[in-house]
């Protein structure tokens, strides 16, 4: 039997490390093909390139792995890995390992989950894995290890084909992680604040710092709960945004327009 | 009674045609604060900067409307705007007129329901306005006469602080539109082509064409429907991404792990 087909990026880059520690989880399982930005593309959502063209890069290919560098977006690595690097639709997607959380609303911010979502729009079963951890010596032998626990589960008992899996891995070792926790996503809110600054030409400008806010801190089965206690936490997510509650609501308070 | 502050933005940016209809639009309603690109963010989704600095340009002011020019993404012009640019929490974010449609999965990928979803993190009722007209001579006054039916309802009868809104409205005249109709996203996809070229100097490079692909083409209660039908489309969306039904399916068939 052929060895299954693995698509492979990330938002931080081609030469993060978190995408070698990626990398390194899933070459047990298949064949590899890597397509992840140039440059860092973190917090650009489900971002897409139409007004630009994009380069395509060959950064190195083995028997088992081929790298390809995209000028765009991780939304762009999928839709033209899909395009122009791989010709069978891939068994699965992994992307990250994202250098920092992407918990409760981060998931509409994230790069990482951007991927995992155009992925689940092409039917492929697609993972975004984030280790709370942004040092650039981040250890990444826990993400690895449930990594791969949770790979393994997918491979054998996937889910629905227009879903996904945001993944947060605690800043922990692997003895002291305690689990694995299917879980909802938090509701929560960055208030930002901007540091105003003046340039050498008399110019102000603003560096966005923020501050996150659990809306819900007494809730104890959400993402950030568990992330609290110590546990990977697996969210499935999906590209169906509809509010359904208060599409009910409206429909019967609203009337005719 | 001191009038209703209202936030203004968009993804075409601040010289969009679109934009100047939503101000016509909204102007009958209160104080308009307007932050918008300063060049078009169009297929930014929710990307936010981080590690550039942004700048905010004040272009022009009168008694009921400042606007201003940000550098950064529709996501930023919002987070800029709550830190700089008003000093009360505004009663309604509007955020368009799109120069196309952000109906189905395209709210994924609009910078304008970026900004939309951006208002209701910070519980602002918010609402994104989508023309499905492309040309640069469009049309708005269809979008205007709607819009403004909408507004009036929302400033009765407001909606849940953490939804907002998404309207796509018809390419036809006022006349020729039916109605409003409160409806879900349609389940859809692109298909991507990416048109290979090659550069003056050997190399290649992709331009991103694509094909929608309504995946559920039979049923009666979606956005795309009812635009078909000649409908305006109100889709109430909201930031919990959570998967719901997958969560518990997954949670009876994963056991522990």
């Amino acid at each position: 039997m052929s060895k299954p087909l693995i698509l492979v990026t990330n938002d931080d880059g081609v030469d993060a490390r978190g995408l070698a520690a990626l990398i390194e989880m899933v070459k047990p399982y298949g064949l590899l093909v890597v397509v992840a930005p140039e440059r860092s593309q973190s917090g650009m959502s489900h971002a897409l390139t139409f007004a630009q063209p994009l380069r395509l890069r060959r950064v190195s290919k083995t028997e088992d792995i081929s790298i390809y560098a995209c000028s765009g977006t991780p939304v762009d690595c999928v839709k033209l890995a899909m395009g122009h690097a791989v010709s069978d639709t891939p068994t699965l997607l992994v992307s990250g390992v994202n250098h920092g959380s992407n918990s409760s609303v981060s998931v509409l911010y994230s790069g990482t989950l951007g991927a995992a979502a155009e992925g689940s729009l092409y039917e492929i079963p697609s993972i975004g894995f984030s280790l709370l951890n942004t040092s650039r010596n981040a250890d990444f032998s826990a993400s690895i290890h449930y990594g791969r626990k949770i790979i393994e589960k997918v491979l054998e008992d996937s889910f629905h084909p227009r879903t996904y899996l945001n993944i947060n891995i605690p800043k922990l070792s692997i003895e002291e992680i305690k689990g694995i926790k299917l879980c909802r996503q938090t509701d929560g809110t960055y208030r930002e604040e901007y540091e105003k600054r003046v340039d050498p030409h008399g110019g102000e400008y603003y560096w966005l710092t923020g501050t996150y806010i659990n809306n819900e801190p007494d809730a104890t089965d959400t993402d950030e709960y568990f992330l609290e206690q110590g546990y990977v936490t697996v969210v499935p997510v999906h590209p169906d945004m509809t509010a359904y509650e208060e599409l009910n609501r409206m429909k019967k308070t609203w009337g005719s327009l």
